[in-house]
């Protein structure tokens, strides 16, 4: 067994380790490495690995290095926070985003944006190329759609952020986008993700379908290894053999990641659930779970949205969920604006 | 149920599904539509539906009724309120349990109890026979362990759930244990499903590993159809492709269960996770999420545990977490004692 | 990294192993156990593990050791060849099981058995005791099965296989069954399992539908630490998030069975796919991957079947599948009878 | 589209229902069963179903038509031959791939192809933009390596394939390639996808690590509807559960492809199994069951691989792999070159 002791471990952890080894019947031997020290367990003996990854200082049980390095925890002690328009994500702060799924036309997200800036939404969301799953459904307005949330955005002085498909894309997005936004599909388009490295504006990153966290930081290491450190990670849900629901919300990758990265981390429970009933609950939960933002779908007339309507929250249940969600930041030691 | 066929289908295949479905005893009724025909049969009736899809031309097959009756919120509006020595799940109540994963001595157990006391929990838990995955891992106490819990539970006026695994227990458990628990790999244990019907205290039931809402639900009305409606369902985590929790956490599963059936739904945040820091997040997301009740694993002293210590909360955890999920539980309308 | 050795590893292949850590940047350390001997690569280099893997007499790259013992292939070196009724399965044997799901009259077993008997099948498969997700679905005719499936099975000279469910039946399968089945819902039942260590019958264990090859092996272990060697596993499918088969048929169990275990490993094409144009092709595959053996479901008119009819071939289906796999079994350096 | 009405459903509800259907394009007819009644809408319409899922009492909400059109087998009856230097896939030809996972050399590739010639391999394969998780980790040579692969496949009288990551890379890839690979992290990147509907030369399309044969199949129609037909699909592991294996190989997609579609169906058991000594009891496998094709890495020198050499084959043992399934093809009526 090997234990692997963090940067910060002190002779005293290394010990303690050392000795509950040795009382669970291992003999220990400490190699003390340049980067740091291992402690090696010798012997075949049954014990719960967990049982040592809990102990103080403790990076890792049995296997050597993590694969991610800027994006580790480890690298960096204090959270990153990420501000757009007055809006922190990460730290002690949760961030609000909100908007339909699709931008459909001037009117629809003016009035939409309209609602929602009573809510005091200061970000604003709208898919101007859609990836769908079916050649023949709508594919987005395009460049057009962006022109159009651009606009109701600065009319209603909120930021903006939209998906963003491929490397080609990348210009046109600058000139209108305040936050790109990697779908779940694209979490391993690598090259997008390099290029987006070279991008002087922060990318909330979601976590594909059948990623594991490590997957979903190593994606985040590929923008960061490129020189972009403003990555939000977001959790939306993972494929199971569950078919309630769209896909399966996982929200214990809350305090996962939160442990393992030093990156913010939001929830998308729009995707994650697919049914409007039940974007409210998870959204409590996920704030409760101590996320560190949410991005909503909210549509001013939800049963004629071109897309995902059944999905997307009438302004009204927004307000009230916002309203829910700020009694409960405080109570786990979160900020909402 | 609903048949339906494709676009090349003849009239002679259509013929013959309507034959076959009046021949397993329903009313064949033929519905031609311009894309295709739908041949329906009515009555309730219990068949196989891939036996009709494997007839010539048939694209489809859809039955209407779900399967389980009794536990169907259709059956009953409100929602069943169970209660166990003031403790109560359902409605609007959200029903607390705790103690050590399993019982190894009078002193553990009543040190713990000690200090639940304390955190004003009402209802004990502890695990005299284990399922364990080895057949080398410690098994439980058995009888001598179920004696201890009762005695304990009596001196600080607690009541008792342990888990029990197989019908040839039932009479032993019935003398020292409350609420009956039936693990998640019983889930379909449906030998010992059915005997539980019979029995006169509340059951526990566990979500199996790979177990979708409806299995779980067909699982609590083996149990109701025997007599037994005081049926609280659990969800633990299922199985996925993420190995860095024990399990996933599935919350959707509340909203959702909550929607199909008037049973209350708890959340055992310990066995999901298996990971002592994330049960308070998770337990706090749960309560958010509008659950019944949390099962959570504490110990005097965890570092200590014969099992699963890694994932038991230390007293003073347990306590701060139930203060904190007291000020949430009225925000989603619920009443923590 | 740690390399553990296989106990029949020689000092060469432990300098070998040695070597290739060090030409992959590692200081290389040996550390001669009582058991067997590990390897300690010191440093901290990317690379691929299963390069180890793969060398002469590795064992396992980074966990110390695997938790079964009696059923590890380290235990055994040659494959355990169960015999029953003159059918082989292990070794370079395949053999065969085949008949109805469900037994539901002494005429339908007959008349199946009658054809099968043309296909050389010495085996007899039939539930009397049936899991059902349902408690209102046909829960089988119980011992009244199990006599007329014996009865039949003497008249055609074939042996006995069918599915036990609890303990308390155990005696009674005793004086009907020559191979005691255990379903995949049990395969965690571990007080099932441990009293089938009891038993002088071989065991067919399938695997759960959400259990690991481990966790397998494991079950295994529980019976064989009770005594009873004669366990035949069973690959039946496992749940994954493709709805369209009941189950997902992971045939790469069986080499990797076959390496870890020395027990005989048998495939059920049946209830992996649900659907009886799917079983022919796929029992082909498993023969074609080195099963040692089948379990087929045959129904001398499966349209009429009570149970999975859809997934129960014809006779002549099967007939016709017995030639093509005769075929393809030494190709693969197998035998069927 | 079918809206299945719940029991407790009013006349309002269920005309509600036929207005919105009628709203959205649809002729509504209302079909009143015993049981509950029944709402089909009547049209070709993309909808979004659980619009209709949310409407109060609604049941269950049916498609009644797939989304693919062009790739369906409705569409054409006998099965789609692609043929590639000689090398046909599909119908009754089971067509094969072979060579390194990467290109790392000209002499590297040079020397493999030399001994794949010998096995009679007509089609060479080798990546040259490599989707690696961590953007440490090696990303391929680049044009240079499609230079390289070219020439050594010329030199041979050999095909090429090679994986392409992005629309970019279309001009410089046909320009070296004969077939295009898209890997499983892009089957849902549609903009490739849609360029390469007008690219003239075949396209091998590989599953996604949580994608369903539908999806699959959606992602075939967005090449196809560009017009172009040459589509190869290729099963090559899902992610389950199971980590012994790198994915679980689900060759049940071949009998379910064949039977949905008309388009040939391939298998990637290297990156399926992950591992070498799998590859061939899996690819026996693959051709036992009706594949119409392999793809199969081979390094000339694997333990010396810069990139999976775990599960790249010897080239003698591809050879005696070939000498295998050419004797298993011709007994499931296939024909291998």
């Amino acid at each position: 067994m090997l234990v692997v002791m963090s940067r910060r471990a002190t002779e005293e952890d290394i010990k303690r380790v050392a000795e509950f080894l040795e009382a669970k019947g291992f003999k220990a031997l400490v190699s003390h490495g340049k980067a740091r020290t291992v402690v090696h367990g010798i012997g075949v003996i049954e014990v719960d690995q967990r049982d040592f990854e809990l102990l103080d200082n403790v990076e890792e049980v049995i296997r050597l290095t993590s694969n991610y390095k800027l994006a580790a925890r480890e690298s960096q002690g204090e959270d990153t926070i990420i501000e757009v328009n007055g809006v922190k994500f990460g730290g002690k702060y949760t961030g609000l985003i909100a908007g339909p799924c699709t931008i459909e036309s001037y009117e629809q997200m003016d009035k939409t944006a309209q609602q929602l800036e009573e809510s005091n939404v200061k970000i604003l969301r709208g898919g101007a190329f859609k990836p769908r799953t079916s050649p023949y459904a709508f594919q987005g307005l395009g460049e057009e759609g962006l022109k159009i949330i651009r606009s109701v955005a600065d009319n209603h002085k909120m930021a903006v952020t939209s998906e963003i498909m491929e490397v080609g894309q990348i210009e046109m997005f600058e000139k209108y986008v305040d936050i790109m936004q990697v779908g779940a599909r694209n979490m391993q388009n690598f090259n997008l993700l390099k290029e987006l490295g070279h991008v002087n504006k922060p990318v909330i990153l979601k976590r594909g379908l059948s990623s594991t966290y490590e997957e979903l930081l190593m994606s985040a290491e590929y923008i960061m290894s490129g020189g972009n450190n403003q990555v939000i990670l977001c959790e939306r849900g993972i494929r199971t053999f569950e078919k309630y629901t769209r896909n399966t919300l996982d929200l214990t990758a809350i305090p996962v990641i939160k442990k393992l990265s030093h990156l913010p981390i939001i929830v998308d429970p729009s995707h994650a659930t697919g049914l409007r009933d039940k974007v409210e609950p998870m959204s409590r939960a996920a704030v409760a779970a101590g996320c560190d933002g949410l991005i909503i779908e909210v549509h001013y007339e939800p049963d004629c949205a071109v897309c995902d309507g059944a999905q997307s929250l009438y302004p009204w249940q927004y307000n009230e969920l916002y309203k829910e969600i700020k009694q409960i930041a405080p109570i786990v030691g979160k900020e909402i604006l």
